[in-house]
This record gives structure tokens, sequence and C-alpha cells, in this order.
């Protein structure tokens, strides 16, 4: 684990680092903003395009997670220089856009393993190396990245304690970017999708598996909104299984980080009240 | 006035704009927060490289603005598009190094007006178009911005009421930044510089140009600080003057926008309660 920067920030220290990533088979790089007095970490995933700089630079999270404590983890959103053919060829699918899942398909299934990485490899190094309690962890995105947080913290029961996601791909089997994203990952047949849907996700499960709530926002000047994000599918999964969901539907926020910076002290919050009490 | 775009932000609009800009003779943008209540006008000048965007997106200064009452009026850091022979040349100078002041030689002094544009164009426009009360209008900056700040606030009585800096620099004829700018703007002939040097400038007051007290942060890991900032120099001045001044210097922090983020709201608050009250 390499320091490539750091910089006082809100009492606490914005960091940057560089570390071989054996599940990646590549050097990943994170964020890692760490409050004065660190008692929760709360992992942020990025969307589309984005790095590990970009919430960092662009959400203002480091002022309220200073005052409640929390530590944040923001991790890049894709391998980088793995030189697989098309790997730049689209905004919405390789470089910048790994999905949070593990790809299946080649030639992607060798570097693009964005879920191992981070629920193996990153978490658990990040916990043990600033001594952060594992029980105490929260997480939430953003556009691909909300869709990120909703489906690990489906797919791994027990490792989050809290979730929440701004403006999240929701239902991505019926939607351009998810289908695309799925179909290049883990291939045609599409049994192999569900498993990565988060409503798909919601739907199939036995109990409710976040009783404290979960918090989305949705801002209605958003773009992408009704052929990409489909919160309505996900609200509807939750509602069948009696999963609590605040979600908020606010009128003139688009897709962007001005609208994540405007919501994004109400997110530390709810996760500090579940993480921290 | 061309809106580009606009973004919901903490109940109000993040707005950019691009303009024709007579002053300067080639279009110019610039961003502007409007509070959901404007109260105040409060005038950014960013430093060496930055553009209209750098302090809007990474500051995080719009939560506390909308709280206030503040407009947030961001300007570009200097003309773009007038293909000055090696206005690219150098990232400390020509192109987003315009110095905040009106250049007296070629080839600069026909678009390199950026202290007549500021104060004869875009800030009687906002004011104007946005139905702002000129008697209420601040303003602050960050390193060659700081030195704009300061500069301008005491070049202009009567314009501002209130002031502060982020690591300005402070004694422009006394570092190489400045140095540098003031021989390609100004020319060789010295006489020309204390016009634009903030300590300078202080030093020749009459009387106490700012009664309500001027802000000024200083990271002490800034990696600029003993070379280009001398804040020592102005506080000298502002002795001698009797103006009072609040210089904070800051351990662990360094030049970048972590630094102003952590402070931000705390000038802020300095001018809107010489602003506002």
């Amino acid at each position: 684990m390499e320091l490539l920067s750091q910089h006082g920030a809100f009492g606490g220290w914005q960091r940057f680092y560089r570390h071989e990533s054996t599940e990646i088979g590549l050097p990943m790089k994170f964020a890692l903003f760490l409050p004065p007095e660190p008692k929760a970490l709360l992992v942020y995933l990025a969307g589309l395009t984005c790095t590990e700089e970009t919430f960092t630079m662009k959400a203002g999270a480091q002022q309220m997670a200073a005052e409640l404590g929390l530590a944040l983890l923001m991790p890049d959103t894709s391998p980088r220089g793995a030189n697989a053919p098309g790997e730049a060829d689209a905004w919405d699918f390789g470089v910048g856009a790994g999905f949070y899942l593990d790809a299946t398909q080649e030639p992607w299934a060798k570097h693009w393993r964005m879920e191992s990485y981070l629920m193996y490899e990153l978490l658990p190094l990040v916990q043990r190396e600033f001594s952060l309690p594992a029980e105490r962890t929260g997480i939430f995105g953003h556009s691909m990245g909300g869709h990120g947080a909703l489906t690990l913290a489906l797919r791994h029961p027990g490792v989050f304690r809290s979730l929440s996601a701004f403006a999240p791909i929701c239902a991505p089997m019926q939607c351009p970017w998810g289908v695309k994203a799925f179909t290049g990952y883990l291939g045609e047949d599409r049994d192999a999708w569900p498993a990565h849907d988060a409503s798909a996700l919601m739907q199939a499960q036995a109990s409710v598996p976040y009783p404290g709530g979960i918090l989305v926002d949705q801002g209605l000047a958003d773009k992408f909104l009704v052929e990409q994000l489909h919160p309505a599918a996900f609200e509807e999964a939750c509602s069948l299984v009696g999963q609590p969901l605040t979600l908020r539907r606010h009128e003139g926020y688009d897709h962007g980080y001005y609208f994540i910076a405007s919501f994004v002290d109400e997110h530390l919050k709810h996760h500090a009240a579940q993480l921290i009490g």
C-alpha cells in the first residue's frame, strides 16, 4: 500500500493510495478520508466514468464525516491498464464501468473482478490497516455505484450494517446500461443476471435484510431517470419483502454531484445512526 | 448572457454562463450560485490554472452560502482563445493566470484586462441581472485569486464591504510568480508594480480600509508558502496601518482545495456578518 498523497481536511486526512491488487491482477487506486476520531467505515461506490477522486473532490462529504466519525473509502470504478481489447471504446462499458461484479466472459474475466476485489481484498485491507471495526461498516453509492451498493449489500449479508444510494441503477436487467454490462461481463444467458440486479435480489429476500431502512435519493430533473434508473422497481421489491425504504424524489435536481452534495449530509447521518448510534 | 447549464443545489441553483465580454474582447465564462433567498453577493477569485468551475466544484461552499443567503460569483482566471503568442507556454503566466489586473505590455494589453472586466463589466452585470444590492458585495480568493481579492478590494474603495483570502500571494513584487507576471503584464519598470501588490497597497493606506477586519487562512504544509506567499509582509502592512487582520496559520494543511473546503464556511460567515449582519 503506497500513500500517493495526503491532504489535511477538517481536522483529519484525505489520503490517496495505490496497491497491487491480487484479485484484479493490476495496481488499483483508492481514496480514504480519515476523520479525527474514526468510529465506523462507510464505502462509497462511484458511477460510470468516475474514479476514486470524483466523490472525494466533488461531494463535500468530509465535513460531516469528520463530525460524525465516519471514515470514507472511495475505490476506483474498474481496473485500469489491463489493455483488454475494446476496453476504452465506450464510456459505459470497460474502463470506468466495472459494475461492481466479477466478469465471467472473455476478455473481461481476468481483471474485471470488482466484487471480489472490494469484498475480499480492499475492504478487509482497509479495516485491518486502520483498525476500523468490521461490524461498523456501511455502503452507499451513485448511479452504477448505487447499483453496486444495493447489490453488494444484498449479496453479502452481514457485511454491511447500513445502506443508501443516490440515483441508483435499480433494475439493470431492464435498462440499456445494465443489459450492455451484463451481456458483456456475464454473458447472453440471462439466468446469471438476477443475482446482480438490485430489484430482483430484493424480491428474492426471505426476510427483511436492512431493518434499519434504506435511504434512496433521486432527482426528478435527472436525464437518466426514465430510461436507466427505474427506482419504482426497487420500491416495489422492497414493498413486497417489507423492507423499509425511504425513496425521496427531488424536483429540480439532476444526476450530477451538485445533487449528491445537496443530500450527502443526510446520507452520512443515516449511516452514522445505524453504525454508531 | 447565455446559460450553459444549471444544477439544483441546496435548494438554489448552480449555474454556468457565457457572455461576450467587451473589456476582454472575447467570450468569457463564469459560474454563479444562487441561494434560495439571495441577500448579498460574494465574489471568489481562483488561483493559477483554475477556471470558473474549480471552486464551484471543489470547495463545498454552496451549503453554507444557501443557509446564509450569499450568492457566489466565480469568474474564470484569464481570457481564453486569444491566441496570443506564448499564452499557453507556462502554467503560471498567460492562460489561466490573468492576475486580476489590466496588462499594459504587448501582446497582452488587448485581451488581458481582468481588472476592468471584473470591476466594470462582470460585477455590475451580475448585480443588475440578479437584482443583488451593490452595497452588499464582498470578495475573497485563493493564491493568485487571494492576491486578486486583496488588491482589487484595496484599489477600489467602497465597492466591497468584506474581504478574506486563502493562502494569498501577499507580496507579488517579492516572489517569482509575481515578478514573472508583473514583468510580463506591466513591464520591467517596477514603478508600475506597487499599485498591484497587496502589501504595498495596504502600507500606503491613509486610513483603515476594512474596519470590520480581514480574514486570511494559510496552511503550514503549503509547499508555496515560503517562496511565493509571504503572509508576514501583509501582516506587517496591516499592523502599520492599524487594519484588523485575522491571519490563521494551520498545521497540516496544504495549498489545495481540501484546505479551502475545511475553512470555507468560516469565510462565508465572516462575509455574511459584514454584508448582511
